[in-house]
C-alpha cells in the first residue's frame, strides 16, 4: 500500500527534471520512430516527402507490439548506466520486438560501428529501414545479427536463465533482462525465476528482471495480466523477489515513475552487493524486480476500422497492413510516424541531433557494445591440467576395472581447481553431479546454494559453490548458454535420456553458433560441452522410460560445421576427449559415457593414438594381420564396444579360422562423407578399414539407423549390418538390456555366422550354443535378478 | 495466523478417533512394509522365519524417500472418498515411489484382480516382492503396469499438466495429485500450475494439488524446501491458490492434522463446485491446495553407521546396501520391517486383516481400479461428420487456391459441434489456433479462460471453452495426454519448429502407448494427434529460429507400431488423413500441413484413392504412360510437392521428350519396408513405383537423411537423391527458403539433368536458363524483397 502511494505521489512530480524529461521522451520517440520505420518503410525514411506507396514495403514483417515498451526500457537503463557508470547488458525476451534493438543501437552509435554501411545519415537510415525483415537483411527478431544481444528472439523461455548464465562470475555486471508476459507461461522461464537462489550477491553479478507486462500474445491475453495484482505480486515475492511497479499509459507521468522506481532498484542492487561484499552472507537476499505494465503496441494507432489495435492483441506484429493499396492505411501510417516528430529528432542528414545521442552511454558502456554480449572477446583459454597425468594404468587390454566418468571427475576437479582464479568454468546438472560419479568436483568447490542450508548439510552446499545443480535441464542449459555466450566455459552433465528435455534449447543454440560464425564481429566462444551418462545401456535399473539414446539423432541435424559427437569406449579414452572438448571453440560437442565400473582397454598412449583420428583398427582384438579379414566387426560405444570384443572372443573359441577385424568408433562424424563433415574419412580411408565387400556388424550405442544415414554413400553399406537401440527396455539387469536389443556378444556371433559364408559344419553347432547361452541367461536372471557370472565376469582373456 | 493457530489445536485432538485412527495408522503401516519388502526381500515375506541373506534380493533397485509419504496420503484419500462416495483418481508426481503405488493397489484388491497370479496371500505377498524391479517383472517406477496410474514416474515435470487434463470434462472426478519438490523444480511442472485459470468448476472436475515437502532429491535439498516458509505460501497464493499446511513427523497428529486438513479441502472443493453449477461464474475460485511436509524416508532407519537417513537425501533411493553381506544391516532391516508389526497387520494366510480391507473403498472408487485411470474403459468413438463434405472443388489439378487448414478448421468445427454433447473433444495449442487458421473452431466454441475477462475480449475467450491455449507447449502436451489417457480425444496444432519443445514428452507418451499395448487390461486409448504447421518452408518471415522440421526424425526413432507421419499435400489430402487420425487407437500422429494458400491438386476422390495406400503415381503429372520414365521425381509435402510440379513443367518446356514419373508420399511409412512398418511397401510394389535403375529425385519436407534411412535396403536406393532442409534459412521469401536448401524447382530440374545420361545438347542449354533464373531470383528480392511474379503466379499449366 505504501508502493502505490509512493508511486501515485511520483506521478505528479519525480526525479527528472523538465529538460531532462523532454530530452528523454525525445530519444524514446526516435526509437519508435525508426522501430515503425523499419517494419514499414523502404524509403522516404525521414518523410521529407508526402509518404507514397512506394516508399512502403510491399510484404510487411515485424513486431510493433513490445518494441515500445522495450525502447521505453533501453531509455532508461542508459540514463541509469550513465548516472552511475554501470556497466550492464540488456536481454529481450521479447525478443521479436528486433527492430527496438536495431533502432537503440543505431541511436547510440554501435550499430554503424559493427555494419559500417549502415551509417548514422539519412542514406544509413533508409538502409537500416529496407534491410529488417528483408531477404539479405537482418531478421525480424533478435539474433546473433543484433549488437548488444545474448539471447535469441525466436523461441520462448530462454531469457531469464540466459541472464543469471551472464551474471555469474561476473560481479561487476548487471543483466538487465526484459521477460515478456508471453514466454512467462512457458514452463522453462516459470521454473527460471528460481536462479536467484543460485545467484551469490558476493561473487555474481546482478540480474534485473523487467515483467513486461503489455497483457497480450499473439490472439490471447496473458495469464498473468488477468489475475489481480496482489495475486501477481505474491507470486514474485513468491519466487524470493522484491517486485517494484510502474504502470501506465501517459509518458510523462511513466517517465518519472519509471526513474524513480529504477533509482530506487539500483539502491537496493547496491545495498545487497555492497553488504554481501563486506559481510558473510547471511540470509538470502531478496532482489529487486520490475514489473511495467505498459499497452502492448503503446504510442501507435489507438485503432483503425473502428478496431481496437493499442493496448489490444491485434498490434501484437504488424498492426495493420494494405498500406500500398488502401490510401487511408497510408495516411494512419503516415500521421502516426510524424506523430513522433522526427523533424525534432534528426539533423539535416538524418543523424539524431546531438542533444539526443548525448544521452547514449559512451564506448563500451553502451549495451550494444558491452563486450560481455560478446564474449568472445573476452574469452580467456583455460588452464588445462596434461589429461595424460590422469590416466588409468591399463597393463593389458581388459586388463582392469575403471569407471569412466569418475577418472574424468578427477581432471575435472584439476581443472576446476586451475582456473579457479580466473573464475570461469562451471558444471552444471540437474542433481546428478555425484549420481554421474563426478564427485571429486566437491573435493574443490561446492555446489552454489544462496538458500537456506541445515546443519546436516553436506559442507560441499556453499554460496561458493561452482557446480550448478537444479532438477531442470531447461536451466541448466540456460545457465550454461548464457555463461558461455558471455565469454566463459563450462560442462553439462546429464542422464542421457532426459537431455531430450532440452532438445529445441540445443537446436536453437547450435542455430546461433552456426549464425555468429558467419558474422565477422562475433567472436568465438567456448564450446557447449554435453556429458550425456547414465546412458541407455545402464538405465535397466531405472527402466523404459530412462533408455533413450536419440539426442544424438537430434545433434546430427545440425550444421557439420557446429556439431561433434563422441563415444569413447573407456576412461583414457574419455579423458582424450574432454580435453579435445574443453579446448574447442564455436561447437556442441556431445559426449556419451558410461559411469559404471567395465574393462579399461587402451593405455593412454594407445587411446591418444586411437583418438587422434577418431576411428581405427584394434589390432590386439583383430587377427587378420596378415590380409583381408572375412568380417568386420565395428563398434561405437562403451558397452557395444565390450559386447564386441566378448563377441570376438566367442569366435575366436568357436571359429578359431576365421578372421576377424575390430574396428572402433570414438568420432562418429568420421563415417560421414569428408564432403559433409569435416572429420569424415575420405572414401579411400574408409574402404581401407571397412573393406569394399566384406560383412560388417557395427554394434552401436544409439539407433542403428543412424549409422545407415551416416555410410550410405560408402561402398560397402551393402554389406553393414547394424544392431544398436531398438526401443525395448524394462526395469531388467545389465545383459538383458542388451539381449533385448540384438547387441549382446551371443546376437553378434550370430550375426557374423549369418553374413560370412562358407563357415561349414561348425556354424550350426556355435549357433546352437549361442541359443542354449541365452535360455541359460533367461532362466537365470528369472531365478536370481541378475546376470549369469559368466557375463558378468567375462574378461578379454587373450 | 489462524491456520497455525487451528493447526495446532488439531495435533492434539483431530477429527480420527481412537479406533479409526488405529486402523488408518496400522494401514499406513502395512503399505510401509509393503514397499520396504518389495524393495529387500526375494522371500520371507511375512518375516516369520529369522531374516537370512538369501531372503535379500542380490541387487537391490528402488526409491524409498518418496514412498512412507505417498502411502500417508493415499489411507487419508481412502477414507475421503469412503466418507464422501468420492470419485477420485491419484496422480503421483514421485512416480519413482511405485512400491507405495504396487503396495496400496494390492492392499484394496485392485492388484491381484489385474494379476490374478499375484493373490491376497503370503505367496502372493512373496510374488509382489521379488516382481519387483526384478527382470520380468514390474519397473520401480509407477508406470502403465501400475493399476490406477496415468503418469509415468520416470521423467518427471509432468503430473499436474496431467492431472488437469484428466479434470477437464469429468465433472464429478477429484483429481489428486501428489508433486514431489524434486519435481517442483521443473519448468514444465513450474508452469503448470496456472492450469487453474482454465479450469472450469461447473463444467470440470477438481484438481488436489498436494506438494510433497519432503525435503530433497537425489543429493541435494530442494529449493521449495529452502525458502521460507512465508515466501513459499506467498508463491501458491500467487499462483492463485489457497494453501494448507500439514507438517511434521509424529504419525497420530500427523494423521490428526491430515484429517481436519482434507475435510477442510474437501468442503472447500465442495464449496466452489456448488456455487459454480448454482450460478454464473464470477471471481476466479481460489482452490485449496495441500503442502505436505513431512521427512523423506519416514519411519525408516533414522541413522546408520553415523550417518542421518531418515530426513536426509540418503533416504532417496534404497536407503542403504551390502544387506547380504553385513549382518549389521540385515538385522537392521529387519527391525525396520518388524517396526511396522506385521503380525498385526496380516493374518495367517499373508492377506490384509479384515479391519484393514474394510478402510478401502470398494469396487471402481478404489483408486487403483477406478476407470478413469484406464480411459480406454470409458472411451466413446467421435461422431465424425463425413470429412468428403467438406471438399475443395478441384476442377483441375492446380485450377484453385486454398488455404489447407483453413479447411481442416471448419471440419474440426462441426466435429467439435458433433460431439459437444459428448464433450469428450479438446483442441490445444499455445496461443497458435488461429494463426494456424483453425479460427473456424471458434464458431462453435471458446477458449477456455477462467481469469478476468475485459469488454475488449473477444467474445471467444469463454469458461465454457473448449480450445485450450496457454503458451506452453509442455502444458498443451500435458494437458492433452491427461485427456487422452482419461479416455477423450483431441488435437495438438503447433508450429512446426517448436514442438521439439516436447521432444521428451513426446517421447514418454510413445513409450507408454509401447507398454500398454502389452497389457492386456489397459484398454486403447484415442490417438495423439499433432497438426505441425506454420512448418520450416513457410517460415520465412520469422527466421532461422523457426525453421526445423526435425520432430519427425525424433518420432521415426520410437516403435513402428505407435507412430504415423503424414505429409498431405493439399486440403482434400488433409482432411482425409485428419479424418483417419481421430479414428485411430493408441498411435502419436503426426501431420505436417501448411496453412498457407496454396494449388490444390486432388479432388476428394482422387485424394481418398491416393491416400488410402498413402503412396501413389500422379499419372496426370506423369508422361511415362507407354513405360518405365526416364527419371521419378518424388515428393513428400506441400511445398516439396509444388515445387516437383514446377519443376515438372519446366522439363515439359525445355526437355520435354524426357519421360518423368511423379510419386507423391502422404504416408512416409509406406517408404519403410514391410519388415519395420506395417504401412511398409513390399520391395516389389516400391521397385514397381520407384523403379530399380532409374534416378530418383526426392523433394523433401525434412532433413534429407530421413529418406535415405528409410530406404536404403530399397533395390534403387543407389540411385536415391534427396534434397530436403539442410540447415539453411534466414528472414526471407517462402521462395528463398528453398532456393537455400536447393529444393527448389531450378534445382530440381538441374538434378535431374546431372542425373539423367544423354540429355544431350540440350542439357546444357537448359542448366543455363536455370542459373540465369536463379539469379534473376536473387536480384529480384534483394530489390524488392518479394518472390518474383514468375515464382508467385507459377501455375500447372495442363
Amino acid at each position: 500500500m505504501e508502493e502505490k502511494a509512493r508511486v501515485e505521489t511520483l506521478k505528479q512530480k519525480g526525479p527528472l527534471g523538465a529538460e531532462e524529461l523532454r530530452r528523454m521522451d525525445a530519444y524514446w520517440r526516435a526509437a519508435n520512430y525508426l522501430s515503425v520505420g523499419q517494419i514499414y518503410l523502404l524509403d522516404n525514411p525521414l518523410l521529407r516527402e508526402p509518404l507514397k506507396p512506394e516508399h512502403v514495403k510491399p510484404r510487411l514483417l515485424g513486431h510493433w507490439g513490445t518494441t515500445p515498451g522495450l525502447n521505453f526500457i533501453y531509455v532508461h537503463l542508459n540514463r541509469l548506466i550513465r548516472a552511475r557508470d554501470l556497466n550492464m547488458i540488456y536481454v529481450t525476451g521479447p525478443g521479436h520486438g528486433g527492430p527496438a534493438l536495431v533502432a537503440q543501437t543505431w541511436l547510440e552509435g554501435s550499430y554503424s560501428e559493427l555494419y559500417p554501411h549502415v551509417t548514422l545519415d539519412a542514406d544509413g537510415m533508409q538502409r537500416l529501414f529496407k534491410q529488417f525483415s528483408f531477404p539479405g537483411g537482418v531478421p525480424s527478431h533478435t539474433a546473433a545479427e543484433t549488437p548488444g544481444s545474448i539471447n535469441e528472439g525466436g523461441e520462448l523461455g530462454y531469457s531469464l536463465a540466459h541472464a543469471y548464465g551472464a551474471a555469474f562470475d561476473n560481479p561487476d555486471l548487471v543483466v538487465a533482462c526484459v521477460v515478456g508476459d508471453g514466454e512467462a507461461e512457458t514452463g522453462p522461464l516459470a521454473t527460471a525465476w528460481h536462479s536467484n537462489k543460485f545467484l551469490n550477491p558476493a561473487r555474481d553479478g546482478a540480474v534485473l528482471p523487467i515483467l513486461h507486462l503489455n497483457g497480450y500474445k499473439i490472439a490471447n491475453p496473458t495469464v498473468l495480466a488477468r489475475i489481480p495484482r496482489a495475486e501477481l505480486e505474491s507470486l514474485f515475492v513468491g519466487y524470493g523477489y522484491k517486485p517494484h511497479f510502474v504502470e501506465g499509459a501517459e509518458p510523462e507521468r511513466m517517465h518519472q515513475q519509471m526513474a524513480a522506481t529504477l533509482d530506487r532498484i539500483f539502491d537496493e542492487i547496491r545495498e545487497i552487493q555492497q553488504r554481501a561484499r563486506r559481510e558473510p552472507l547471511g540470509e538470502r537476499p531478496r532482489w529487486p524486480m520490475l514489473i511495467l505494465v505498459s499497452p502492448k503496441g503503446w504510442t501507435g494507432p489507438k485503432e483503425l476500422e473502428g478496431k481496437k489495435l493499442e493496448d489490444h492483441w491485434r498490434s501484437h506484429q504488424v498492426p495493420f497492413g494494405e498500406v500500398r493499396t488502401k490510401p487511408e492505411h497510408l495516411k494512419v501510417l503516415e500521421q502516426w510516424m510524424k506523430s513522433y516528430r522526427p523533424e525534432e529528432l534528426f539533423d539535416e542528414h538524418g543523424a539524431p541531433r546531438p542533444e539526443l545521442s548525448a544521452l547514449a552511454p559512451q564506448a563500451n558502456r553502451r549495451m550494444g557494445a558491452n563486450p560481455h554480449a560478446n564474449g568472445g572477446l573476452l574469452l580467456k583459454d583455460l588452464y588445462l591440467p596434461d589429461f595424460r597425468d590422469y590416466a588409468v594404468e591399463v597393463p593389458r587390454p581388459g586388463g582392469v576395472l575403471g569407471e569412466a566418468t569418475r577418472t574424468l571427475g578427477v581432471y575435472l576437479r584439476d581443472v576446476m581447481k586451475a582456473n579457479a582464479p580466473s573464475r570461469n568454468f562451471r558444471v552444471v546438472g540437474p542433481d546428478e553431479t555425484a549420481s554421474n560419479r563426478l564427485g571429486a568436483l566437491f573435493e574443490v568447490t561446492g555446489r552454489a546454494w544462496v538458500a537456506e542450508r541445515l546443519p546436516t548439510d553436506e559442507a560441499n552446499l556453499a554460496p561458493d559453490g561452482r557446480v550448478l545443480e537444479i532438477l531442470s535441464e531447461h536451466t541448466c542449459q540456460g545457465w550454461l548458454e548464457g555463461y558461455l555466450i558471455t565469454g566463459r566455459h563450462g560442462l553439462f552433465s546429464c542422464y542421457e535420456a532426459f537431455i531430450h528435455i532440452v532438445d529445441s534449447m540445443f537446436n536453437q543454440h547450435a542455430k546461433w553458433l552456426k549464425v555468429t560464425r558467419e558474422i565477422p564481429w562475433r567472436r568465438p566462444i567456448a564450446s557447449l560441452n554435453y556429458l550425456l551418462t547414465s546412458h541407455v545401456w545402464r538405465q535397466d535399473h531405472n527402466g523404459f522410460s530412462h533408455q533413450d539414446p536419440g539426442f544424438l539423432d537430434v545433434v546430427m541435424n545440425k550444421k557439420a560445421e557446429v556439431v561433434r559427437v563422441y563415444l569413447p569406449p573407456d576412461a583414457n579414452t574419455l579423458l582424450y576427449v574432454a580435453d579435445q572438448c574443453l579446448r574447442s571453440r564455436n561447437f556442441v560437442n556431445v559426449i556419451v559415457a558410461g559411469k559404471q565400473e567395465q574393462a579399461q582397454w587402451l593405455t593412454m598412449d594407445q587411446a591418444i593414438k586411437h583418438c587422434t583420428p577418431g576411428i581405427g583398427i584394434w589390432a590386439w582384438a583383430s587377427n587378420d594381420a596378415d590380409g583381408e579379414p572375412d568380417v568386420v566387426l565395428a563398434c561405437a560405444g562403451d558397452v557395444p564396444t565390450l559386447e564386441t570384443l566378448a563377441a570376438v572372443d566367442l569366435i575366436r573359441q568357436h571359429l578359431p579360422s576365421l578372421k576377424v577385424r575390430v574396428i572402433n568408433v570414438v568420432d562418429l562424424m568420421t563415417l560421414q562423407p569428408k564432403e559433409e563433415h569435416p572429420h569424415g574419412l575420405s572414401d579411400r580411408e574408409f574402404d581401407g578399414l571397412f573393406t569394399t565387400d566384406k560383412p560388417i556388424i557395427f554394434a552401436f550405442h544409439g539407433y542403428p539407423w543412424l549409422i545407415h544415414r551416416l555410410t550410405y554413400r560408402r561402398t560397402n553399406h551393402k554389406n553393414l549390418h547394424v544392431r544398436g537401440y531398438k526401443e525395448e527396455g524394462t526395469t531388467t539387469t545389465p545383459f538383458d538390456m542388451v539381449v533385448r536389443n540384438d547387441l549382446d556378444r551371443y546376437h553378434l556371433v550370430a550375426d557374423v555366422i549369418d553374413r560370412v559364408p562358407g563357415l561349414g559344419y561348425r556354424a550350426a553347432h556355435v549357433k546352437q550354443l549361442l541359443r542354449d547361452k541365452l535360455i541359460e541367461h533367461q532362466e537365470y536372471i528369472k531365478e536370481y535378478g541378475e546376470d549369469t557370472p559368466e557375463v558378468r565376469d567375462w574378461k578379454w582373456p587373450y
